[in-house]
């Protein structure tokens, strides 16, 4: 196959604009006002043929290319650059039939049939050998293609599977992991309960069939008889799904080494741990689905977390959507101007683009209720179809800045997998599973203050930020504990919380409760932790000024050793307890919360953050700047429900998107966005 | 087997009045008591033996009819007429041993063990045969039974299977339905998610084992991976029971071609249409279970179902209770006066007669809480016991109109199976799956306006009604779309609204958003559509004279064609768009509903509807009215909590229950009923 | 192995005190801190090693016993007491791959993976065999140990095994208790839905594989198609684990004849029924794990049963939580006070000790997060650690009392769990499955006027009670009633209420509605029973003095035979029905509720019962006396939110706990407690 025919993409270094494609999906005869829609709507790049295998290859010896090849020429003649996805998140039919191992078993042990997506078992040799063969087959042919941006690897990657083989390959990576079986008896503490194994093969997954009452929470590991068995189980789900992915990975990057592999991830979920896989993705991506009532927030963690996980390089946008969204509590359509606002929301924190699930709207499946840049009906003279072309233009006016990386968060946030699910497994002290929830609240008091964080792993290096804030990171070791050492002493704050420094990386409380390092780091010693319903609220006084703060869920009551208090608790019987302290370690502090709701969290925030910022603005307007070598930018979005007044700072600002000069005091209607450049 | 000897039944004609009979499961010594019991009643029809093919065929080849045949002598002697059972809902254990593949097969892939009832594989044919013979040994034994009014094959149909021959039968049923796979690949969208199949063989049921997700909805068909294999999947179960009653119907009609046939439905449930069962059955039978907090309109939409579903003949009400209902939520007792008010208002709707589920109470089993017309105290002398002896002498005073079949709606309310399924399969547009709560909804406002209406499937005929109502009504295709414009062209009123039109017969789509004839009646085309949760309201303005209604749950916004809007909406960013239009199409018109609450139908009905009755009630008050060829016959059934006053139109009128003159005013108590005759 | 070394253990008749000890699960080295922890809190009992059966017999033919001969040395030489546990409620690993048929089968049909506990069949005769084997290994070896108080079997017995050899088990089990299968056919009343069966082999588990909807109720037995079925189910369940305690007890006897073989009960549960395993236990133990929320007499119930299903001898606190219980929905500090008030309840109540699950806090597995004795970080200058040793020197204070047995309550409260299972599992009277929470809201209302009970069982002799109270005694048969009828005669007073009397053993209603001789006690029958939801109220007026009282859930309609009302309803359409009434019998009275409400039991309990004790409290403060030989005892135990003033009696009095006289008035701070002798 030759492409020289075709113009190369133009549009290589300007902001990505378009979505995934399934033009499989319907008649030839249509493809021609696709291509008219596009050019109407301003796109510049596809993702395709994401769930095309049975197309592609409708049966084991046989391929059909012909069709992707005449849709890529189609695309390539308009200078439409191309995201080309190998289609191997739903295996072709005949696949399943000829092998049924193919299909993966569920947590109850059974089967699945045919029929959906990411309905695979990993760890089957017949799946990882197909991926490969066409994941080949499809480099092999579109090597040369001019519009080629990027490889999307599968899409979504997910299915936990309980077949004997997953069994197998669980008990081998666990030998791996382990080498010697008293280690592991050790490690997970299996003398309780009379667990301790006699042999490998004595591994039985954490599953309905062995639960021990059945599963009341979401996710994963919930149902386990064993914490430590359930958090390595996890690590071994994210693992054995990257390791298709390295899969397809090997065969595209042998032939075509310099195009960019990513796969897209849909969410903190518990399948995948983004800190792993991070460094095997050339451009982390994911998808974000906002719901109508979340805040924007939200999706801002998402991208915080993309960036945190590709070690602060720019990520991709992959998937959002122009509308509703049918497999949401609420397909409700959104507001005039949010999606253009969540688009340039991506843009202004890192996002090399913003790519919508889909271009056109399906017909038939699952999703059929899923809006699309093309509805139904076809038109785009309509509220959508105006203010996706106005985006389209604005993304052409904010353009690719020649200094890519100019956000620059000097405060990282840690979101740690395996505190998650080491939280998560373990019925009793995060009662419900908050972990997830307590970092996003977090998040969140610093999205408001506009103090934007990389979300970081544990096992991040903290070089480069001036604060790091690891809210109930449960799982620590000695690294992690002198790593955090290292970096207060240098003169970093450490902001943590109850919940933290418990449990060793396979879930066994260390020795004394607590990590040595850790409790040094703190200066403080946990008596005993108290749990409490939501709705049983404890107040907190600072020292300071006598100012008070909410306390809940989660109280520690504190022995200190070299810390000092900042505020009490004021009810109860631990009324005069600390409730915050601070503990001085060489140039640095620690900064611990016996309680970690966001009033107190906040109250932290103000006392210890702040300042640097050249704009002064409402919490309600996300303010994000970038300071890079060519002059400043400030991308001003404004979430609230009515019109916000921002004072313009000293110096020349002009606004990108409307190419007005911003003097005095600049008025940013709701949804609205400002994109002010800073002559230099 | 020779029957002269008893005295023929003489009130074949009489309205029926008793119900289910099991006396197998007490000792033969109480028969006489029974006997006794239903005399004092003044009962004269029993439904039996339901469940007694254990005892019928207590084993593979052999037969006890003798038991039966006492019991039948011995209501023979007392002229009480008989519905005759087929006991097939609840095979034999021995069948269930001899035969594995009898049991059915639940969502999960498990077979069931024996024990309970519908609980067979209805494409085994171990149990058609089975049926097939016992139905046989029946009919040939009993078709000289003077008494035996009806058959009463099986009982509330229902089992779906998931075992390999119902996935095989499935796979035909398929084949004979597309004949070729790609037009089922092309009729399904298979190529949405790389579903598209090579092979029949290949072609799974839509189960737990293919769920996108647990399944969250109550019903069939919630957890499919696409809703046309979940649409189709729902016409094969309804299709494959149907084949099971045909089987038992075939060799009844040969043995008794006179006498004849029905089954009795459950209700609206998702496993069968009854449109599409209708013209199978002799006469239409259900079992109404209201329970003591649902509206009187709840039941009236049942019998309004079976008219509709039986082409407008008079339906029977095979089963109703007399009291409490163990299974509901709450076993309540029925209010002084309720069961005699709801076996009236069936009469009242058409019903051949008022049969309850059961003569006596029984003392084991899973329904032992159930109430019955003899209780466990076996006495009559009680508050029901009266009560029930007054409804036995009311159906007498009533009678069998020479002319039965005299109630004439002149309102079609179209609820259409498919489009039930489609919604509930189809995540997004109709998030709650409201489709039939929304058809209910729209039955109160007309019940409570005292405006009777035949509820209808959207393939039936709209000759001889003025108006037809078809809320919802997703599934649409050429031919439905010209039979309306015909209909509406000859001068027909339709009312439709938002979530009408989308989608054909396999559940995909329309090209275009919308069946093009569809849009032309509506005269307009939908822009986008809201969904918020039932707690958001918008409001909506009428034009003619600025009153205004709640709009709730989903929000159209039109484009207009050819229809003139008479109201807008008042809220939200689409404030201003219509929200009620009308299209004048040659004689008639369409009225659309952009949101479909009961308040804005209400606000169409008071415009568009009315006229035509000669009594003035209270909407608390139920009044249907006769028009028959011997004088106008009105049922006046007060479901208020006080009693009502209600003037006597002109014209000499007579209370049948009390036999008085009625002039002037009249007086109901609550839950009295008065059946008004105008002497012709 | 011989035990002559060591000094005997000196407490053999002190209260024990300590709690569940799981030293195999950390280093030996840390043994000498576990005995010197012991000795700070003054333990002098540990209950050892519940689960280590996999650290005892790591192979099938392979013993260790020397690290248990090391620890028990360690015990034995300072004087520690040991209830020794056969560890038999979690079998090794190689037994589950050994013997696959060890592993128990849910309710789904699923055999389940190995893992966790309580995992095993409980008819597989390898489970039987090993437990033989271990349990008789342990007995040999220990027989001379000399701190061996008591035998532990197993620990909380539980799993319900779907198996196939126990679906073998059940059918020869149900062979053994009907001897016919007709007489089986009709005591369950297997005609109805046509269930009767031919052959034994026919009868299958009530489970989800014959249930008639999902399950929604918590338990055993609430999905079946035959109530019969589930209520002798349930009788086997718990036949099938009594089989299994006297499997292990039969060893140990052998061994060691004069040692009391005890296991511990986990609460009240569906699967155990106390009142046939109490005879077979030398000491009734039980597990108590009160929430936070729950009222003081939730304990009390417990204790109470356990009193009573040892037929009034002592029993024993086997486990109660220091702190925290990870699996509960909060895992909550208990408040100051809490845990010796909860302590010194038990002794009040009967109780040889408080032991504690458990000695020292687990690092890994499900309950990580259990509190313990000895915490996390290891120390005992704590607040938990000084209540604990304060408790442990209020144990001594107390001592144990030369003569024990001096709870003797004049009042028997009837907890019958044939009645419970068979209320569970017919849907429709008892709608909620209230009956066990009826019975705990009787007995909160006669703790809170402190009147002690015991709990029997309907089988029970009432010799020694002036008072049976048996609240919805739906399982009743002629030999119970004609036991009442002699206690009544006698000059008993028996009260009970709606929903007792109706059915048989094997669960179908009495013919006549209720069993004869039942009626003649109660004096008069109900012609109806309304059920209403929770928040329907009726009023009760009583006519002696016109004071009310609320009904609600379940409403008698009754009709008298020699009966008196003391009392009636006052709305809905039985206002003036009788809701109390009077029947006398010989000497003695039968009192009925026809609601059945704390509020009317109440009204009830204050006409009926009273007087007979020397203090006088207020509700928050329970007070058991104590009437020995050698002079009274009084515990007074403050669980109000305030300090309480209490009079002290006539009488020279002594609080134990703190060698004060007692005189004029007592004050009790909250949760604090005074034991209060009276010097003879």
């Amino acid at each position: 196959m030759t492409w020289d025919a075709y113009r190369p993409v133009e549009n290589q270094e300007a902001l990505w604009f378009g979505g995934d494609y399934n033009p499989e999906q319907w008649p030839s005869e249509m493809w021609a006002e696709d291509m008219a829609a596009l050019e109407d709507l301003g796109a510049n790049t596809v993702t395709l043929p994401v769930f095309a295998w049975s197309s592609l290859q409708p049966a084991k010896d046989r391929f059909e290319f012909g069709w992707l090849d005449q849709i890529l020429e189609l695309l390539a003649s308009r200078g439409i650059g191309v995201v080309l996805a190998t289609p191997t998140a739903a295996q072709p039919a005949w696949m399943s039939t000829s092998y049924p191992e193919v299909l993966a078993v569920d947590a109850a042990g059974r089967r699945r049939t045919h029929g959906g997506r990411v309905n695979y078992c990993p760890s089957s040799s017949a799946y990882r050998e197909g991926s490969s063969q066409i994941a080949s087959a499809m480099a092999e042919r579109y090597a040369e293609y001019p519009g080629l941006h990027l490889w999307h690897v599968n899409n979504e990657y997910g299915p936990v599977c309980y077949c004997e083989g997953c069994r197998d390959e669980f008990q081998r990576w666990l030998r791996e992991r382990y080498q010697d079986l008293d280690v592991l008896n050790e490690a997970w503490g299996n003398a309780v309960w009379g667990n301790t194994l006699q042999d490998w093969s004595e591994i039985a997954f954490p599953s309905h069939l062995n639960a021990m009452r059945p599963p009341t929470r979401d996710g994963l590991v919930a149902f386990s008889p064993s914490p430590s068995l359930s958090l390595d189980h996890a690590r071994f789900v994210s693992s054995v799904l990257l390791a298709c992915f390295l899969n397809e990975k090997e065969v595209l990057r042998e032939h075509t080494p310099r195009v960019p592999i990513t796969t897209n991830f849909h969410g903190p979920v518990q399948t995948i741990d983004w800190h792993e896989w991070g460094p095997h993705l050339d451009l982390v991506s994911w998808d974000s689905y906002p719901s109508v009532d979340s805040h924007w927030s939200d999706a801002a963690f998402g991208h915080d977390l993309a960036r945190g996980a590709g070690q602060q390089r720019e990520f991709l946008l992959m998937e959002t959507s122009p509308g509703p969204v049918n497999w949401q509590p609420m397909a409700t359509l959104k507001r005039p101007g949010a999606v253009r606002l969540q688009a340039l929301q991506a843009i202004a924190r890192g996002s090399r683009g913003a790519l919508f699930f889909q271009v056109r709207q399906a017909r038939s499946g699952n999703e059929l209720n899923h809006s699309a840049l093309i509805p139904r009906h076809g038109r785009l003279d309509t509220r959508m179809g105006v203010e996706l072309v106005g985006l389209g233009r604005d993304l052409k006016s904010i353009g690719v800045p020649p200094d890519r990386h100019r956000i620059r968060p000097r405060v990282g946030l840690v979101f740690d997998w395996p505190s998650w699910w080491a939280h998560h497994a373990t019925p009793g002290l995060d009662q419900r599973s908050r972990y997830l929830g307590t970092v996003r609240q977090f998040h969140r008091v610093l999205a408001e203050r506009n103090i934007v964080v990389d979300i970081l792993g544990s096992g991040a290096s903290a070089d480069g930020y001036d604060v790091v804030i690891a809210p109930g990171l449960y799982v620590v070791d000695s690294a992690v504990a002198n790593s955090f050492h290292e970096f207060v002493n240098g003169g970093g704050l450490l902001i943590t919380t109850v919940g933290s420094g418990i449990v060793d990386p396979s879930g066994s409380v260390h020795f004394g409760g607590v990590e040595p390092g850790w409790r040094r780091l703190v200066g403080a010693w946990v008596e005993e932790t108290d749990v409490l319903p939501p709705d049983s609220v404890n107040r907190v006084r600072f020292h300071d000024n006598g100012s008070t703060a909410s306390a809940s869920e989660l109280f520690d009551i504190l022995r200190l050793d070299t810390a000092q208090p900042i505020a009490e608790f004021m009810d109860d019987f631990y009324a005069g307890s600390p409730a915050v302290t601070v503990n001085r370690l060489g140039e640095g502090s620690v900064v611990y919360l016996a309680s970690a709701t966001s009033e107190i969290f906040a109250a932290v925030v103000d006392r210890f953050l702040g300042g640097g910022r050249a704009w002064d603005v409402p919490s309600s307007v996300e303010c994000i700047e970038w300071s890079g070598t060519e002059g400043a930018l400030a991308f001003l979005l404004n979430h609230g429900s009515d019109e916000a007044q921002i004072a313009v700072p000293e110096g020349r600002w002009t606004d990108l998107l409307t190419a007005r000069a911003l003097e005095g005091e600049v008025t940013i209607q709701q949804r609205d966005v400002v994109v002010a450049r800073r002559d230099p």
